[in-house]
């Protein structure tokens, strides 16, 4: 429908302007000073806005997290350093930190029930922080959650223990660092997606995690997909909307 | 079920060798001189390989789409440039070669009957044949398709006409290249996974994809994922798995 | 004027659906096949959409040339290669070549009347292609051009000779490659807006126009803004907005 | 006029040593140990020089603005750390520190009146510091300014609300980090100059602001030109120039 | 023996299921809650699992080593910096900290009795905490060890006085900074295996040791093989292997 | 023994002139035009110098080849292109050209007899020049050699078919090019050395080779050494100077 | 002498306007269509302008060469193709194509006396057009030069023949590809100044010259200078500048 | 003279050991335990060895300039940070610190008479302390030394008003960062050698020092060459050497 046919409905009454807007522009607005919130993700993408820590006060942090509160949605703030996390906390003791993802939650609202299987497989002990920021947020948007972390090719007998268990998720999210070449073992053995997090382990030729980007990106196992270095949270994100769109595996 | 207790099995008579032969190395393999060929992707993955023409000769991929059709597999070849096609489809009177996407297939199946619904999008006339590559390697695993082309942002309102197509599929691949801003705007839009390629359309700071690929890789919208540069035939493999596990939208 | 707004005047009356969308919405649109011609960006952003022509096929251009002369617009084509312009000559008589700038223009509307001054500089007698297209494009925008070419700071003497030119200019273009450092110090002598554009001349560490880009974007004198590499179109419409809003200097 | 006119001129009594000095070097220098002062900046380029504080001593600031106060110009240094801050502010406690903008002024002369209008937009919270050092900058040199932050294009909705606020502008700078698109998509929608900033926001393949700025630079919006990473600065002084000279718009 | 000829040795007896599994996945595995160790390293390989100490905490290293000496393995953690190697020594006071090489070992059985020659030679007195983390590596694994360090080829009479040396050497290992000529120098004048090791010492070019990698791997002189940057451990695992398998050179 | 003593016994006459300057300069020289051979490389290092074909003439590679034949040396020349072959094998009828790994060897001696065992893989089809490359220098530098081709990461089991072998070889060489997973796999399943070449396949984020050859360096399966993109030669030396040194294995 | 005291002695006759302009621009000009000729050069820097090939037609380059001709002054251009050399000697038979270094020069008077001596040596034979480039233009610009060429540092022993030359040497050019390790080990030998010129030799991490680039700039032996990859018409004008102050040498 | 000439001469007693050493290894050597002094380097190349001080520490630094006091040489130490230089001078007094060049000298010898002129000059007043460096060592090395900073080419002027003195030199040291563009513009200018240093000031796309390296490499001045990001200890070497050679200029 073009805007065209919806301003010809709203002239004819078919649709109110409230209705018309909410096709063009579905969605409301929380204004503080500091930040324009989008409060209206939720309706219109069915997940909460996240909160990205780095850069922002603990003081502009807890404001933003009352204002979703307020609107009757759970707030999580990712990248929180400790200290930042026991300011907030102060201001907020309803808020929980969880100090190995770096993610701080403020709910006001119960968090849907599990359903689905996301397995989450890290390569190393290190890759553990990012692993578990993809699953925390996929947790929190209603995926069923397995880990299986330290894993990596190095002995490859410890990831075929774990192969039933990755061959009966709806989405597996492999974390690696270093090499990067866990997703394309893991890809090349299961038929479900696969989304790869590079993680910034390494030195050297490590860049920085872009060569596990890379060559997870050329991985010669096809229907991998890849999200940015340590990006856990968008791939928790992406996971957890494929998991809730999926129907249970044989 | 671990490795011990398959063995301990077959020991006891409770599996066949052949039976635990086929929970750790479920695959046949067809062995030509030069390549040893994955006929078993199909059973263990849900998809037949695909081959890569580029440093081929059409010798060498007539006889494996040959070997392939033995097995009674249909053969896909993507990136085949007219000149492979030509001698290809001289010695195999049977292929088909669609030449915008510069695939060519060698089918003696039928191939699936198309579901769910995979949006393909390009953000500009010259992404097309990425595009088109995503959009037939999706529908030969069994997805219906929807193509948008040349629907970029520096014009959005092109975008916002397609809106209620894009919010009513399962997956939507956008392909975009110079800045590759196409994702971000769509993955603020709608609710579905979104598998974003970057094409190396551009020149100068365009970098051969790679603003495209990183800008992607960036994006402000959480929930997108990425696929190399170019890489049509990923993107079309990882939308048609999330596809096919998917319930229908409302 | 938000779009609730305009919303309610529809349902008032107070604006008919084709006003409101014309806020919201105002451009008209032709559908090829293969491309969605913007051809609103006349009356919304007061310049002709340009077709780039890498990647495209003679038929397509002379099919978009075609339909934006059909809508009253001039076309022009850029970065079109001698053969490509033949072939589109030979169906379309009237379209002009213009060789050192590589721009193909098929007029169906008078240009508008040169006013303004927009001063166009080069480095080297290698940068002129570039330099010729931000001058023709911005020539074709309405501002009176002068050129000044191979007035690079090896020799500094030669740009001093110009000095009186640069500083009656409404906008100054300079083009150069190498080491790009004819921007900063022609910024450091005028009192205009500078646009500068790297070229992508020079062997080893030119680095392809990536040492002239990055040098203009950390010129000590400031004021100076850039464009991608060899990007004289990008450069050349930049110029006429300034020039065409600013008033005539003393 | 060339050199050689003007000499003669000087020999004939058409001019006095000082004018001709004047056409060929109009400019007076300030001259402290560590730096030669540029205080004819402000009758050749219409603004004054602006001091960066990284790598300088709160002395040597503090002699620098003294020194440009004794020749009756208004000082601005940018990128004052809050240590250093305090220091100057110690030792000349005229001294104004805008704490988001990191930029210290000691104003000796009245600013210019607000005329015109730029607008400065950035895509999120973070961006708010490199964005309030470019409206500042523009502010300090004659032009009114509109702000709005936090209007990035994952939720585009955000945006539209102040379309004609940018049409109305003389200048938009717009400041994006990440994957940069903010400008693109505001460049396709306005007809007046658009300047973009990079912002060094984001990890991983936001590469430090650079990603953002290629983004920028291959924009498939024409028009729209690029200042260095973080360079608010740089884009004030740049829309300054274009607003001073710009008729207003209608 | 491929895998169904192994499981048809179990189903008739003539293997058992442990001896099979040995053959699939020979490795025994010690399982913490943090990490999945590979214990079965040392007789799958030859050698220990080594620890790396970035990113753990002392008590995480702890009880890794802890597990390791229960399962009668010595264990060397590397990169252990001052503070992790006070905590560590504290609870384990049979640690021993190497504090050049930043080792740290806690052994429970004796180690090898040094056989062969191993040569480790840097260029410089700041590649030394890299070399000897090589040459401490590879005495662990049973390697005799000469060192001979600061025999850059910026004065390469210091490096002819130790040919004798290099010539009778079962395997030279160079570690080199900067330009990362040293591995180019010894190569072309003696005839045993040689592996370089990039050292990130210098500043601006040397680009944090890629440009002495990239000038190992490009050498003139055939037959270098490299390792990452400051890869010290990893020149020699590899040195001992090429060691422990080479008859005494004449 | 350092020069000073040399030059004392060459003084005291324990030495004659030429037993001194073949320890400090044992080497030959044939003295072309165009080259300064070095002749002297088999005695000194055990091998015979190579000549590198691009940007030498069909003409200086005859010549080359001649003179190494005079001087009683087997010569073998790498990246030779099918015209350079087809120009010097008429020159040198006695002259082999090996199509597949692009090597042509000109031959006045018998080769070295095969002994040991050096195991050369490679994950796909494409690597196979490489690959080939480096099993013909090693071979002819007296190696046995058995290669296995097409056996990636993709399909894992395609690897363990062939664990056997390669825990018999002395020496393994894995040519890999994409993701370059391949030797990390292998790598932590055997314990002889292992040495890795990145080819130059793919596209995209497989930039070149580097994404390979920089995972390859970083991988967590310690012992893996690497040599240059593509670069089978170097690593046929390599592999070949620790075969001939190499006890038999069990 | 600053710029008003010339201007007051113009005032007071103590200067003529042309003894004045000398000094302010002490240089005439030549002013063809395309291009602003230097002609001024030879007096103001005492080496003639050359001209880069690349770019030009002949007929450009035929003009220039004839107008500097006109101008008294030999004519130089670098960068020259067969092609192009062919086209100019047909219009300019007194022209002289030197084919292995690309210079073609057009002589109009005697060139100056041999002085000094510069050694100019390469590592390889694929180094020698860089090379010639180089001495050729000290050459002409009145050098005596000594070419050593293929004594790279693989083979060490080739470069000490040649010390006694080096050493005797005003300025030494060194010439290398690959690895660029020769300027480190000359570097150290002698005590005149060095020029290092990076080639553009090899492969994979030679990276088109960058690798020996960065080599030779972070070289541990003090007292290099560096130009541009492949730059021997750089390296050749600096040092003809040095040899021609320099006093002859013991 | 070749090796077996001078073994030639030694048998027949015309060179005793002692010479012929002196001619194959002319430099003594000073041994310490963890450094490997080249006292020769004075007789050698005619300047003494400079310590780097990073990464040494203050017991190490003060013992190395004992043992070169102890031989008769002065010492000097590059980029000593504050706290080394308190520690070495608490052990050595009569140690001298010069803080803005961070160079600590430890003289036990007269220095050299200023003779010639080298003139060092800087874009900007952040460029000092490298411009120090490289004034300190010509200085120390016999050269005599003119400064002029902050004269970079936003201001050309500045630059314009010490050509007389730069025409003067012998040698020009030019520092600048950011663009780099100050030696293309001073190599226009002057008919002397000119040695250019890239300084790592600038923020975002100056790239560390990188942009500068690039431009001034790329100059379209010829006879410019370059040394390393901020290394003035180079370019003061370099630039003395020339010096010292060079007859005075009229």
């Amino acid at each position: 429908m073009n805007i065209l046919e919806i301003l010809t409905q709203v002239q004819s009454g078919a649709l109110t302007p409230e209705q018309a807007a909410a096709k063009l522009d579905p969605c409301a607005r929380a204004n503080l000073e500091f930040a324009q919130l989008d409060t209206g993700r939720m309706p219109r993408r069915g997940l909460p806005e996240a909160i990205y820590a780095p850069g922002k006060s603990a003081d502009q942090i807890t404001a933003i997290c009352r204002t979703m509160n307020d609107a009757g949605q759970n707030a999580m703030v990712t990248r929180v350093d400790p200290d930042q996390a026991k300011a907030i906390s102060e201001a907020l003791p309803e808020a929980s930190y969880h100090a190995q993802s770096r993610i701080l939650t403020v709910d006001c609202a119960p968090l849907p029930h599990p359903d689905g299987l996301v397995a989450v497989v890290s390569g190393g002990t290190t890759d553990i922080p990012v692993a578990e920021e993809a699953a925390l947020t996929a947790e929190r948007m209603g995926a069923r959650i397995e880990r299986r972390f330290d894993i990596g090719v190095a002995g490859i007998h410890r990831l075929f223990r774990h192969l039933d268990l990755l061959r009966s998720a709806r989405v597996v999210i492999a974390v690696a660092g270093m090499e990067g070449a866990l997703p394309s073992v893991i890809g090349g053995l299961i038929d479900c997606p696969l989304i790869a997090v590079p993680a910034s382990i390494g030195y050297g030729t490590g860049a920085g995690g872009y060569t596990a980007l890379f060559a997870m990106l050329t991985s010669c196992a096809p229907g991998i997909t890849v999200v940015n270095i340590d990006n856990g949270y968008g791939a928790g994100v992406a996971a957890a909307m494929i998991n809730r769109n999926s129907e249970s595996r044989k």
